[in-house]
């Protein structure tokens, strides 16, 4: 058995091994013995399995369907987008041989699942009557990685992919920032995380997509992670596969496509973006066990007693909970479940019993609070409520206190090393955003949509500009 | 816009060839350009999504959690048990190229996980406190054959893999019975399939495992589809990969293991039992729409404000409802809703309104009643568990009348040419059970739990026989 009490790096001392030791410790992950191949351990998958509860229900609920398309991509359906071959086909795992035959065509695993898409769309789509399509998979994807890193960039991963197709642009256009909204607003009422939304740059956009709208979270290092994107092609995708529908004036047109996509990259956002030198800090609503009760005197019949009273209180609340009767010490217990993130702690011992309280800790703040039994039942509902509330804010303030407007060159780097975004004014000319990059190591996360442009010209040649992009450093 | 309307060819005709219609006509699939890799339609899809939700909810319920595991596995791990990679290697799919570059170890796209699982145990179990193990995962996985079939068999298709480790022989063997009567009860509850449950011989059991047991379905066409089995494995496994535990006694032991598994075949399997000459069968617990209602006069405000109206109570009622209100004809409706397989359809026109009722026909035998208005609030949900009961009992009618003893090589053939299980006396010696599958083509579906022998003697070799071996003609 692992030593769950064993002590990690502290942030400040090296946060990337910080990261590493709370997704191992907190048992999110295990590394397989292929790189970039990663083990979703129960607690993990279990935070992953809330996400996909979360937005199946809302995909759902704006009349998106599920579906399940194949693992593998014919190397020569692969070809059919030009753009989309040359982004994806470096880092494409290739299977050469089935059974005992070499394969004439290869099968390249699906790192993305437009084509397959296309090819089926094809099939289906005769009439505006068939449309709008919107379909959903989640599944795994692959992508050969020379740098991987747990939940962040890994050879494998899980994800959800929608892909749709609209009888005119103007749909397939809305059907975009529409998928973005509810990734936004899961950062908001799930993840306890806010995103900053906006449409990259031409050069930062998905292969052989016309426009690419992405959420993206910053990171207490600093560092801006893309968190889920959104992407509309136009038609192009639908004239490279021949997919044309009989319009409402009864002609032959081709259709409007989008797709927009997730992954498991959102548990590093909620690792890092809450975590501390305990571990792991889950918001409440995505919190496998959102709380856990420990008896302070296991052997006294009466606490063991008053524990279970609890956990059937708390049970019946819908909340989940665990009672912690191992035969460890409570301090012991303290550290372990610190470190898996749990979001409330009720302790209770001889003497809450006989002043008819317990004591309810908060893992985002540490703070403990002594509550009449007779108040729990409608404390904690409220309690979770008020833990997610006060991890927004927090993570929101810092996400102000990051943005910071650079007036020159030399701004922008001192904004860059400290962390965090830094508005640019920016003429739209990707020489410009190519110098940033060179210069600082720093792209173009988005141009947000909540645009206030605060100069005329542009930071780097100083023509003139009106659109202000977030640059940052990213993972 | 394909015609749904379009009829399909009888069972009678060519039984084959009404499984493929069915899937391709009720949209539960499609094929994709490589052979054996189905795409999984909205409408089949959500069935196995139905399942999904009900088998993760028993499994949770026994202690079961989810994980993912990689989806390849190294060439030189899966190397590692015998029995198994020679029961595998010859179907699988083999990655050799990532990136720009030749694999040095090759990847095996998982034909199953058991080894992937062990390596990830011998990591993780220590101590007997570690104990037990239970994960599952919901994955594809992949198998190159030969021949395919819709759902029935495939280079690629949906499980779900459950694979777990305990301290003591007797555990083991427990859990591997206690998940076959899940999958059991899942065919009575779920499917309205009534299963025949038993023990493989030596022959027919799973590569690497001691013991496989499994639940078998009967066509209408009289051949058995194996519908989901259970492992027990020893420590073979275990040994192999090393993985040991500190036991009570402070000393070192390999733990026991068990694997389990359904997949995308119960499709197939709830296709042919229910399915008729009209289309699918769906039975009402697994059916993404339980009920469509059908206007009959669509311009008639009067009909349509009634539709509304007993598409509100009916949703209410938590019945999955779909009102159909598109420009087709009714009796195209009935047709293409009839080939879905939806258990009750509803009509409403103007003299219904008039004399305050609606017509609820019912797909499985074609009935129609005339209920009141103000009855169907009460009378929908038993008629849907009525429906369910009609169902399973005409399946388990056909498995019974289906099911013969056989007291001599002649009657052997001729239950084997008529359909259906033929109940056989055997030796227990391999070599008889060859002769029959070298005769007949039959093969052992498995020694029934409930063994009521008839005869004293083997019927292919004549000697002592205690035991009744189900023989069938299979999928």
């Amino acid at each position: 058995m692992e030593n769950k009490n064993s002590s990690i790096t502290t942030q400040e001392v090296d946060f990337a091994q910080w990261y590493t030791d709370v997704c191992k410790k907190a048992e999110l992950m295990d590394y397989s013995s292929v790189k970039g191949f990663i083990i979703y351990r129960p607690y993990g998958y279990a935070i992953w399995e809330e996400i996909q509860k979360y937005l199946d229900s809302k995909f759902k609920a704006v009349g998106v369907e599920n579906v399940y398309m194949p693992l593998v991509i014919p190397s020569s359906l692969f070809q059919k987008e030009k753009d989309h071959v040359s982004g994806f086909a470096p880092e494409t795992l290739i299977a050469t041989k089935g059974g005992k035959n070499v394969l004439e065509d290869e099968l390249i695993i699906r790192p993305t699942s437009e084509v397959l898409f296309c090819e089926h769309y094809k099939n289906i789509i005769e009439s505006y009557r068939d449309l709008p399509k919107r379909y959903n998979q989640w599944c795994s994807v692959v992508r050969w990685e020379k740098t991987t890193r747990p939940f962040l960039r890994g050879s494998e991963f899980l994800w959800q992919e929608g892909h749709t197709m609209y009888e005119s642009e103007e749909e397939a256009r809305k059907d975009a920032l529409r998928m973005l909204e509810i990734y936004d607003k899961m950062g908001r009422d799930l993840l306890a995380i806010p995103f900053v939304k906006g449409i990259k740059t031409d050069k930062e956009k998905f292969a052989g997509a016309k426009e690419t709208y992405s959420i993206e979270a910053l990171m207490p290092d600093g560092k801006a992670l893309q968190s889920g994107t959104t992407h509309y092609f136009g038609d192009g995708f639908a004239k490279a596969f021949g997919i044309q529908f009989q319009n409402r004036e009864n002609k032959l047109q081709s259709p409007f496509q989008t797709s927009w996509g997730v992954s498991t990259r959102l548990l590093g956002s909620i690792i890092m973006v809450h975590g501390d030198d305990n571990g792991l800090v889950l918001p409440p609503k995505v919190a496998p066990t959102q709380l856990v009760i420990i008896p302070v005197q296991q052997k006294n019949p009466e606490v063991m007693k008053k524990a279970h009273e609890y956990l059937d209180l708390v049970s019946k609340l819908g909340i989940r909970v665990k009672l912690d009767d191992s035969d460890r010490s409570p301090g012991w217990k303290y550290a372990e479940h610190e470190m898996k993130g749990i979001p409330v702690r009720l302790e209770v011992g001889p003497r809450d019993i006989a002043n008819g309280v317990c004591v309810l800790a908060k893992r985002n703040d540490g703070q403990k609070l002594v509550v009449k039994e007779s108040d729990v039942k409608a404390e904690l509902p409220k309690l979770l409520d008020t833990i997610h509330d006060e991890m927004y804010k927090k993570a929101f303030k810092y996400l102000l206190e990051h943005t910071t407007e650079a007036h020159s060159l030399e701004e922008l780097e001192k904004i860059l090393d400290r962390g965090g975004y830094a508005k640019v004014m920016w003429c739209g000319d990707q020489a410009c955003e190519d110098k940033i990059k060179e210069l600082y190591q720093a792209t173009a996360r988005c141009l947000p949509f909540d645009q206030v442009p605060f100069e005329h010209k542009c930071l780097v040649c100083g023509k003139k500009a009106e659109k202000v992009v977030f640059f940052a450093r990213a993972y």
